[in-house]
Protein backbone atom coordinates (compact mmCIF):
# COMPACT_ATOMS: atom_id res chain seq x y z
CA UNK A 1 0.00 0.00 0.00
CA UNK A 2 1.40 3.39 -0.91
CA UNK A 3 2.02 5.77 1.78
CA UNK A 4 -0.19 9.11 1.66
CA UNK A 5 0.36 12.35 3.89
CA UNK A 6 -3.21 14.00 5.49
CA UNK A 7 -3.38 17.31 6.41
CA UNK A 8 -5.69 17.84 9.45
CA UNK A 9 -7.56 21.47 10.35
CA UNK A 10 -7.94 21.20 14.34
CA UNK A 11 -9.51 23.36 17.26
CA UNK A 12 -8.79 22.28 20.88
CA UNK A 13 -9.83 24.07 24.10
CA UNK A 14 -6.08 23.35 26.20
CA UNK A 15 -7.51 23.96 29.35
CA UNK A 16 -7.60 19.78 30.12
CA UNK A 17 -4.61 19.63 28.32
CA UNK A 18 -0.53 19.53 29.01
CA UNK A 19 -0.47 21.40 25.91
CA UNK A 20 0.26 19.72 22.12
CA UNK A 21 3.37 17.83 22.57
CA UNK A 22 2.95 13.80 23.43
CA UNK A 23 4.63 13.04 26.91
CA UNK A 24 4.42 10.34 29.22
CA UNK A 25 2.10 10.10 31.92
CA UNK A 26 0.13 13.45 30.68
CA UNK A 27 -2.84 14.23 28.53
CA UNK A 28 -1.85 16.03 25.37
CA UNK A 29 -3.73 17.18 22.44
CA UNK A 30 -1.31 15.03 20.24
CA UNK A 31 -0.86 12.18 22.52
CA UNK A 32 -5.66 12.06 22.20
CA UNK A 33 -5.56 12.25 19.01
CA UNK A 34 -2.66 10.02 18.33
CA UNK A 35 -4.13 7.41 20.38
CA UNK A 36 -7.67 7.82 18.34
CA UNK A 37 -6.09 7.48 15.03
CA UNK A 38 -4.37 4.28 16.43
CA UNK A 39 -7.93 3.10 16.80
CA UNK A 40 -8.95 3.41 13.55
CA UNK A 41 -6.30 2.79 11.16
CA UNK A 42 -4.70 -0.07 13.24
CA UNK A 43 -1.08 1.91 12.19
CA UNK A 44 0.98 4.12 15.16
CA UNK A 45 0.99 7.29 12.75
CA UNK A 46 2.76 10.48 14.47
CA UNK A 47 1.50 13.79 13.86
CA UNK A 48 3.23 17.28 12.72
CA UNK A 49 1.64 19.76 13.90
CA UNK A 50 2.80 23.88 13.02
CA UNK A 51 4.17 24.44 16.46
CA UNK A 52 3.50 23.35 19.81
CA UNK A 53 1.23 24.73 22.06
CA UNK A 54 1.58 25.35 25.69
CA UNK A 55 -0.11 23.48 28.59
CA UNK A 56 -3.96 25.82 29.25
CA UNK A 57 -3.55 27.27 25.26
CA UNK A 58 -6.01 27.44 22.72
CA UNK A 59 -5.81 26.98 19.36
CA UNK A 60 -9.40 28.13 16.55
CA UNK A 61 -7.18 26.55 13.85
CA UNK A 62 -4.09 24.61 14.00
CA UNK A 63 -2.77 22.64 11.23
CA UNK A 64 -1.36 19.40 11.62
CA UNK A 65 -0.03 16.19 9.30
CA UNK A 66 1.05 12.73 9.22
CA UNK A 67 1.54 9.68 7.15
CA UNK A 68 -0.02 6.74 6.49
CA UNK A 69 -0.74 3.84 4.19
CA UNK A 70 -3.97 3.61 5.32
CA UNK A 71 -6.94 3.76 2.44
CA UNK A 72 -9.26 5.70 4.60
CA UNK A 73 -10.47 8.73 2.72
CA UNK A 74 -9.63 11.86 4.29
CA UNK A 75 -13.22 12.52 4.79
CA UNK A 76 -14.07 9.54 7.31
CA UNK A 77 -10.87 10.18 9.23
CA UNK A 78 -12.52 13.54 9.94
CA UNK A 79 -16.04 12.09 10.73
CA UNK A 80 -14.36 8.99 12.56
CA UNK A 81 -11.77 10.79 14.22
CA UNK A 82 -14.57 13.54 15.61
CA UNK A 83 -16.61 10.14 17.16
CA UNK A 84 -14.05 9.51 19.14
CA UNK A 85 -12.46 12.64 20.22
CA UNK A 86 -13.58 14.35 23.39
CA UNK A 87 -15.31 17.40 23.01
CA UNK A 88 -12.63 19.88 23.60
CA UNK A 89 -10.57 18.85 20.28
CA UNK A 90 -12.27 19.02 17.13
CA UNK A 91 -11.45 18.42 13.55
CA UNK A 92 -12.70 20.91 10.90
CA UNK A 93 -11.33 19.49 8.24
CA UNK A 94 -9.06 16.55 6.92
CA UNK A 95 -7.36 16.17 3.18
CA UNK A 96 -4.74 14.65 1.02
CA UNK A 97 -2.10 16.70 0.62
CA UNK A 98 1.66 16.13 -1.60
CA UNK A 99 3.72 14.08 0.41
CA UNK A 100 6.59 16.56 0.85
CA UNK A 101 4.12 19.11 2.96
CA UNK A 102 5.46 19.33 6.90
CA UNK A 103 3.07 21.47 8.93
CA UNK A 104 5.95 23.05 10.87
CA UNK A 105 8.91 23.48 7.92
CA UNK A 106 6.41 25.01 5.30
CA UNK A 107 4.43 27.45 7.46
CA UNK A 108 4.95 30.60 6.14
CA UNK A 109 3.95 32.61 9.26
CA UNK A 110 1.21 31.91 12.47
CA UNK A 111 -1.01 34.24 14.33
CA UNK A 112 -1.71 34.30 17.63
CA UNK A 113 -4.31 35.78 19.61
CA UNK A 114 -4.20 37.00 23.30
CA UNK A 115 -7.67 38.04 25.04
CA UNK A 116 -8.09 40.34 28.11
CA UNK A 117 -10.90 40.22 30.05
CA UNK A 118 -10.82 44.38 31.48
CA UNK A 119 -13.43 45.21 33.86
CA UNK A 120 -13.71 45.10 37.62
CA UNK A 121 -16.08 42.47 38.27
CA UNK A 122 -14.75 38.69 37.04
CA UNK A 123 -16.81 37.17 34.59
CA UNK A 124 -17.04 33.09 35.34
CA UNK A 125 -18.19 32.65 32.04
CA UNK A 126 -15.25 33.61 30.69
CA UNK A 127 -12.89 32.81 32.87
CA UNK A 128 -11.21 30.23 30.81
CA UNK A 129 -11.05 32.39 27.58
CA UNK A 130 -8.83 35.16 28.32
CA UNK A 131 -7.24 37.08 31.53
CA UNK A 132 -8.61 38.95 33.73
CA UNK A 133 -7.32 42.64 34.22
CA UNK A 134 -9.45 44.41 36.87
CA UNK A 135 -8.06 48.22 36.63
CA UNK A 136 -8.61 50.33 33.25
CA UNK A 137 -6.30 49.49 30.86
CA UNK A 138 -4.71 52.80 28.91
CA UNK A 139 -4.95 51.23 25.76
CA UNK A 140 -3.44 53.24 23.07
CA UNK A 141 -0.04 53.54 25.00
CA UNK A 142 -0.44 49.52 24.57
CA UNK A 143 -1.37 49.98 20.92
CA UNK A 144 1.90 52.30 20.49
CA UNK A 145 4.12 49.43 22.22
CA UNK A 146 3.14 46.89 19.85
CA UNK A 147 4.03 48.49 16.91
CA UNK A 148 7.63 48.84 18.11
CA UNK A 149 7.52 44.99 17.44
CA UNK A 150 6.43 45.23 13.78
CA UNK A 151 9.54 44.20 11.89
CA UNK A 152 12.52 41.80 11.92
CA UNK A 153 14.30 41.51 15.89
CA UNK A 154 15.93 39.74 18.53
CA UNK A 155 13.38 38.51 20.78
CA UNK A 156 15.60 37.44 23.40
CA UNK A 157 13.70 39.52 25.69
CA UNK A 158 10.05 38.21 25.42
CA UNK A 159 11.66 34.31 25.11
CA UNK A 160 10.90 31.75 27.74
CA UNK A 161 13.22 31.86 30.98
CA UNK A 162 15.92 29.23 30.50
CA UNK A 163 14.32 28.56 26.80
CA UNK A 164 16.97 27.44 23.87
CA UNK A 165 14.99 28.08 20.54
CA UNK A 166 18.47 29.14 18.50
CA UNK A 167 17.75 31.29 16.99
CA UNK A 168 16.26 34.22 18.60
CA UNK A 169 15.30 36.67 15.32
CA UNK A 170 11.54 36.57 14.41
CA UNK A 171 10.41 38.83 11.84
CA UNK A 172 6.55 40.20 12.95
CA UNK A 173 3.83 41.13 10.43
CA UNK A 174 1.55 42.52 12.62
CA UNK A 175 0.63 43.55 16.26
CA UNK A 176 -2.24 44.58 17.02
CA UNK A 177 -5.32 45.42 19.49
CA UNK A 178 -9.17 44.90 18.24
CA UNK A 179 -11.56 46.27 20.99
CA UNK A 180 -12.74 46.78 23.65
CA UNK A 181 -15.73 44.69 22.29
CA UNK A 182 -17.82 43.42 25.26
CA UNK A 183 -15.12 44.35 27.66
CA UNK A 184 -12.91 42.23 25.92
CA UNK A 185 -9.21 43.56 24.51
CA UNK A 186 -7.64 41.16 21.81
CA UNK A 187 -3.78 41.43 21.36
CA UNK A 188 -3.31 39.97 17.77
CA UNK A 189 0.05 39.20 16.80
CA UNK A 190 1.65 37.65 13.16
CA UNK A 191 5.13 36.66 12.67
CA UNK A 192 7.04 34.07 10.76
CA UNK A 193 7.83 32.14 14.25
CA UNK A 194 7.20 32.74 17.73
CA UNK A 195 9.73 31.65 20.46
CA UNK A 196 8.66 29.99 23.53
CA UNK A 197 6.60 32.11 26.21
CA UNK A 198 6.72 35.13 23.52
CA UNK A 199 3.20 36.21 23.26
CA UNK A 200 2.68 35.61 26.95
CA UNK A 201 5.74 37.50 27.75
CA UNK A 202 4.58 40.68 25.34
CA UNK A 203 1.42 40.71 26.81
CA UNK A 204 2.28 40.61 30.37
CA UNK A 205 4.57 43.57 29.62
CA UNK A 206 2.40 45.73 27.83
CA UNK A 207 0.14 45.38 30.87
CA UNK A 208 2.18 46.36 32.92
CA UNK A 209 2.51 49.82 30.39
CA UNK A 210 -1.36 49.94 30.18
CA UNK A 211 -1.63 49.82 34.03
CA UNK A 212 0.81 52.59 34.54
CA UNK A 213 3.69 50.58 36.25
CA UNK A 214 5.53 50.44 33.29
CA UNK A 215 6.79 53.97 30.78
CA UNK A 216 7.00 53.12 27.41
CA UNK A 217 9.93 53.74 26.96
CA UNK A 218 10.95 50.97 28.77
CA UNK A 219 9.50 48.98 26.72
CA UNK A 220 11.37 49.57 24.05
CA UNK A 221 14.74 49.28 26.03
CA UNK A 222 13.73 46.29 27.02
CA UNK A 223 12.89 44.50 23.60
CA UNK A 224 16.57 46.59 22.47
CA UNK A 225 18.60 45.14 25.67
CA UNK A 226 17.63 40.96 24.72
CA UNK A 227 17.83 40.39 28.00
CA UNK A 228 15.18 37.92 29.40
CA UNK A 229 15.16 39.61 33.13
CA UNK A 230 14.14 42.88 31.85
CA UNK A 231 10.65 42.24 30.46
CA UNK A 232 6.85 42.03 32.70
CA UNK A 233 5.46 38.90 33.73
CA UNK A 234 4.02 35.84 31.83
CA UNK A 235 0.51 36.39 30.72
CA UNK A 236 -1.43 33.26 31.85
CA UNK A 237 -2.23 30.32 29.10
CA UNK A 238 -5.71 30.63 29.08
CA UNK A 239 -6.16 34.04 27.15
CA UNK A 240 -3.55 32.39 24.46
CA UNK A 241 -5.12 31.06 21.38
CA UNK A 242 -3.10 29.67 18.02
CA UNK A 243 -5.95 31.63 15.02
CA UNK A 244 -4.14 30.62 11.99
CA UNK A 245 -1.22 29.23 10.36
CA UNK A 246 -0.22 30.62 7.06
CA UNK A 247 1.20 28.54 4.22
CA UNK B 1 -26.82 39.87 68.70
CA UNK B 2 -29.97 40.91 66.36
CA UNK B 3 -30.77 38.59 63.51
CA UNK B 4 -29.96 40.73 60.27
CA UNK B 5 -31.24 39.67 56.92
CA UNK B 6 -28.44 39.61 53.37
CA UNK B 7 -29.45 39.50 50.09
CA UNK B 8 -26.62 37.86 47.40
CA UNK B 9 -26.49 38.20 44.06
CA UNK B 10 -24.89 35.44 42.57
CA UNK B 11 -23.26 34.33 39.26
CA UNK B 12 -22.81 31.05 38.99
CA UNK B 13 -21.47 28.48 36.21
CA UNK B 14 -23.58 25.39 36.19
CA UNK B 15 -21.64 22.77 34.60
CA UNK B 16 -19.40 21.74 37.44
CA UNK B 17 -22.74 21.26 39.87
CA UNK B 18 -25.67 18.93 40.67
CA UNK B 19 -28.10 21.76 40.42
CA UNK B 20 -28.73 24.53 43.48
CA UNK B 21 -30.38 23.10 45.80
CA UNK B 22 -28.34 21.08 48.57
CA UNK B 23 -28.75 17.66 48.43
CA UNK B 24 -26.50 14.44 50.40
CA UNK B 25 -23.42 13.39 48.60
CA UNK B 26 -23.96 15.86 45.81
CA UNK B 27 -21.90 18.84 44.45
CA UNK B 28 -24.87 22.02 44.60
CA UNK B 29 -24.75 25.38 44.41
CA UNK B 30 -26.22 26.17 47.54
CA UNK B 31 -24.38 23.67 49.51
CA UNK B 32 -21.17 24.95 48.51
CA UNK B 33 -21.90 28.01 49.46
CA UNK B 34 -23.65 27.56 53.02
CA UNK B 35 -20.25 25.46 53.82
CA UNK B 36 -18.13 28.44 52.96
CA UNK B 37 -20.86 30.81 55.03
CA UNK B 38 -20.25 28.54 57.87
CA UNK B 39 -16.25 28.77 57.64
CA UNK B 40 -16.89 32.75 57.77
CA UNK B 41 -19.85 33.31 60.13
CA UNK B 42 -19.20 29.94 62.55
CA UNK B 43 -22.63 29.66 62.17
CA UNK B 44 -24.89 27.52 59.96
CA UNK B 45 -27.53 29.61 57.86
CA UNK B 46 -30.59 28.49 55.39
CA UNK B 47 -29.50 30.00 51.63
CA UNK B 48 -33.01 30.47 50.06
CA UNK B 49 -33.05 31.69 46.53
CA UNK B 50 -35.51 33.07 44.27
CA UNK B 51 -35.85 29.80 42.63
CA UNK B 52 -33.91 25.72 42.10
CA UNK B 53 -31.68 25.87 39.47
CA UNK B 54 -31.46 22.10 37.68
CA UNK B 55 -27.95 20.60 37.32
CA UNK B 56 -26.17 21.65 34.75
CA UNK B 57 -27.85 24.96 34.52
CA UNK B 58 -26.76 28.64 35.01
CA UNK B 59 -27.22 31.79 36.45
CA UNK B 60 -26.23 35.37 35.27
CA UNK B 61 -28.11 37.37 38.45
CA UNK B 62 -29.19 34.21 40.91
CA UNK B 63 -30.75 36.17 44.13
CA UNK B 64 -30.48 34.63 47.25
CA UNK B 65 -31.06 35.77 51.58
CA UNK B 66 -30.24 34.11 54.51
CA UNK B 67 -30.60 35.60 58.10
CA UNK B 68 -28.24 35.48 60.35
CA UNK B 69 -26.76 37.26 63.43
CA UNK B 70 -23.49 37.68 62.95
CA UNK B 71 -21.66 41.12 62.86
CA UNK B 72 -19.97 40.80 60.13
CA UNK B 73 -20.44 43.40 57.21
CA UNK B 74 -22.21 42.50 53.82
CA UNK B 75 -19.06 44.10 51.90
CA UNK B 76 -16.90 41.35 54.29
CA UNK B 77 -19.05 38.73 53.46
CA UNK B 78 -18.69 39.55 49.52
CA UNK B 79 -14.97 39.45 49.75
CA UNK B 80 -14.50 36.53 52.06
CA UNK B 81 -17.18 34.39 50.16
CA UNK B 82 -15.12 35.26 46.35
CA UNK B 83 -12.07 34.43 48.25
CA UNK B 84 -13.20 31.20 49.27
CA UNK B 85 -15.69 29.94 46.57
CA UNK B 86 -14.45 28.01 43.42
CA UNK B 87 -13.75 30.37 40.43
CA UNK B 88 -17.18 29.35 38.71
CA UNK B 89 -19.60 30.76 41.75
CA UNK B 90 -19.16 34.46 42.34
CA UNK B 91 -20.93 37.20 44.62
CA UNK B 92 -21.77 39.76 42.93
CA UNK B 93 -23.23 41.69 45.72
CA UNK B 94 -23.96 41.99 49.44
CA UNK B 95 -26.53 43.80 51.13
CA UNK B 96 -28.55 44.10 53.91
CA UNK B 97 -32.17 43.88 53.10
CA UNK B 98 -35.80 44.09 55.87
CA UNK B 99 -36.18 40.83 57.41
CA UNK B 100 -39.11 40.28 55.76
CA UNK B 101 -37.33 39.98 52.85
CA UNK B 102 -37.69 36.38 50.90
CA UNK B 103 -35.85 35.73 47.82
CA UNK B 104 -38.13 33.02 46.37
CA UNK B 105 -42.37 34.23 47.72
CA UNK B 106 -41.29 38.40 46.82
CA UNK B 107 -39.99 37.73 43.18
CA UNK B 108 -42.71 38.99 41.07
CA UNK B 109 -41.17 37.99 38.05
CA UNK B 110 -38.33 35.99 36.27
CA UNK B 111 -36.58 36.04 32.96
CA UNK B 112 -34.65 33.28 31.67
CA UNK B 113 -32.39 32.78 28.33
CA UNK B 114 -31.53 29.75 26.52
CA UNK B 115 -28.48 30.22 24.31
CA UNK B 116 -28.67 27.81 21.17
CA UNK B 117 -26.14 27.53 18.67
CA UNK B 118 -27.13 27.67 14.98
CA UNK B 119 -24.39 26.61 12.94
CA UNK B 120 -23.22 23.50 11.05
CA UNK B 121 -19.39 23.16 12.65
CA UNK B 122 -19.80 22.39 16.60
CA UNK B 123 -17.65 25.47 18.40
CA UNK B 124 -15.93 24.00 21.41
CA UNK B 125 -15.65 27.22 22.80
CA UNK B 126 -19.19 27.74 23.28
CA UNK B 127 -20.12 23.72 23.91
CA UNK B 128 -20.55 24.88 27.46
CA UNK B 129 -22.89 27.45 27.36
CA UNK B 130 -25.50 26.55 24.80
CA UNK B 131 -26.87 23.84 22.63
CA UNK B 132 -25.80 23.05 19.41
CA UNK B 133 -28.12 22.54 16.15
CA UNK B 134 -26.55 22.14 12.93
CA UNK B 135 -29.48 22.58 10.62
CA UNK B 136 -30.60 25.84 9.55
CA UNK B 137 -33.40 27.31 11.77
CA UNK B 138 -36.60 28.71 10.55
CA UNK B 139 -36.40 31.45 13.35
CA UNK B 140 -39.62 33.61 12.28
CA UNK B 141 -41.76 30.82 12.77
CA UNK B 142 -39.82 29.81 15.96
CA UNK B 143 -40.92 33.65 17.08
CA UNK B 144 -44.56 33.18 16.08
CA UNK B 145 -44.51 30.10 18.63
CA UNK B 146 -43.53 32.19 21.18
CA UNK B 147 -45.69 34.61 20.83
CA UNK B 148 -48.99 32.20 21.41
CA UNK B 149 -47.12 32.06 25.21
CA UNK B 150 -47.52 35.69 26.29
CA UNK B 151 -50.21 35.70 28.64
CA UNK B 152 -51.95 33.30 31.21
CA UNK B 153 -52.27 29.89 30.75
CA UNK B 154 -52.19 26.42 31.56
CA UNK B 155 -48.51 25.35 31.07
CA UNK B 156 -49.01 21.31 32.01
CA UNK B 157 -47.57 20.75 28.05
CA UNK B 158 -44.63 21.97 29.31
CA UNK B 159 -43.57 20.94 32.76
CA UNK B 160 -41.25 18.08 33.58
CA UNK B 161 -42.39 14.61 33.06
CA UNK B 162 -43.60 13.23 36.19
CA UNK B 163 -44.02 16.85 37.67
CA UNK B 164 -45.78 18.03 40.59
CA UNK B 165 -45.41 21.95 40.71
CA UNK B 166 -49.09 22.54 41.77
CA UNK B 167 -50.44 24.90 40.08
CA UNK B 168 -49.84 24.74 36.55
CA UNK B 169 -51.02 28.43 35.71
CA UNK B 170 -48.38 30.84 34.74
CA UNK B 171 -48.40 34.10 32.91
CA UNK B 172 -45.73 35.12 30.67
CA UNK B 173 -44.74 38.45 30.05
CA UNK B 174 -42.44 38.02 27.54
CA UNK B 175 -40.89 35.51 25.22
CA UNK B 176 -38.81 36.20 22.18
CA UNK B 177 -35.90 35.48 20.21
CA UNK B 178 -32.64 37.71 20.35
CA UNK B 179 -30.06 37.11 17.05
CA UNK B 180 -28.91 35.49 15.60
CA UNK B 181 -25.74 37.00 16.56
CA UNK B 182 -22.47 35.21 15.84
CA UNK B 183 -24.61 32.29 15.26
CA UNK B 184 -26.08 32.54 18.39
CA UNK B 185 -30.05 32.65 19.32
CA UNK B 186 -31.00 33.69 22.44
CA UNK B 187 -34.49 32.99 23.57
CA UNK B 188 -35.85 35.08 26.18
CA UNK B 189 -38.78 34.46 28.50
CA UNK B 190 -40.10 36.58 31.34
CA UNK B 191 -42.68 35.29 33.76
CA UNK B 192 -44.01 35.33 36.59
CA UNK B 193 -42.91 32.09 37.94
CA UNK B 194 -41.21 28.39 35.88
CA UNK B 195 -42.81 25.07 35.85
CA UNK B 196 -39.93 22.82 36.27
CA UNK B 197 -38.02 22.37 33.09
CA UNK B 198 -40.53 24.08 31.16
CA UNK B 199 -38.03 26.78 29.58
CA UNK B 200 -36.04 23.39 28.06
CA UNK B 201 -39.20 21.73 27.10
CA UNK B 202 -40.53 24.94 24.88
CA UNK B 203 -37.18 25.56 23.58
CA UNK B 204 -37.03 21.60 22.44
CA UNK B 205 -40.47 21.99 20.89
CA UNK B 206 -40.35 25.56 18.94
CA UNK B 207 -36.69 24.00 17.80
CA UNK B 208 -38.84 21.14 16.33
CA UNK B 209 -40.49 23.68 14.74
CA UNK B 210 -37.88 25.60 13.60
CA UNK B 211 -36.23 22.56 11.85
CA UNK B 212 -39.61 21.87 10.36
CA UNK B 213 -40.09 18.37 11.76
CA UNK B 214 -43.63 20.33 13.39
CA UNK B 215 -46.04 22.37 12.14
CA UNK B 216 -46.66 26.10 13.54
CA UNK B 217 -50.01 24.70 14.51
CA UNK B 218 -49.18 22.03 16.51
CA UNK B 219 -47.25 24.01 18.78
CA UNK B 220 -50.69 26.10 19.44
CA UNK B 221 -52.45 22.42 19.76
CA UNK B 222 -49.63 21.22 22.61
CA UNK B 223 -50.14 24.64 24.75
CA UNK B 224 -53.96 23.79 24.45
CA UNK B 225 -54.15 19.86 25.12
CA UNK B 226 -52.03 20.42 28.42
CA UNK B 227 -50.44 17.15 27.84
CA UNK B 228 -47.12 16.57 28.77
CA UNK B 229 -46.32 13.76 26.41
CA UNK B 230 -46.87 15.88 23.01
CA UNK B 231 -44.47 18.15 23.60
CA UNK B 232 -41.12 17.63 21.92
CA UNK B 233 -37.59 16.82 23.40
CA UNK B 234 -35.85 18.72 26.15
CA UNK B 235 -33.50 21.05 25.46
CA UNK B 236 -30.44 20.18 27.16
CA UNK B 237 -29.27 22.29 30.54
CA UNK B 238 -26.31 23.61 29.38
CA UNK B 239 -28.20 26.46 27.15
CA UNK B 240 -30.32 27.66 29.90
CA UNK B 241 -29.57 30.22 32.11
CA UNK B 242 -31.75 32.86 34.67
CA UNK B 243 -30.76 36.27 34.08
CA UNK B 244 -32.36 38.34 36.26
CA UNK B 245 -35.19 38.19 38.96
CA UNK B 246 -37.50 40.64 39.48
CA UNK B 247 -38.85 42.10 42.52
Amino acid sequence: MEWKNIRLLLSYDGNQYHGWQRQRGEVTIQGTIEEKLYMMLEERVRLVASGRTDAGVHALNQVSNFQTRSNIPPFAIKKGLNSLLPLDILVKAAEYVPMAFHARYDARSKTYEYRILNKEEPDIFRRHYSWHIRSPLDVATMRDCLSALVGGHDFSSFRSSGGKDGDPFRSVMEAKIHGPDDDLLRVVIEADGFLRHMVRNVVGTIVEVGLGKMEMSKFAEILRSRDRKMAGVKAPPQGLFLVNVNY
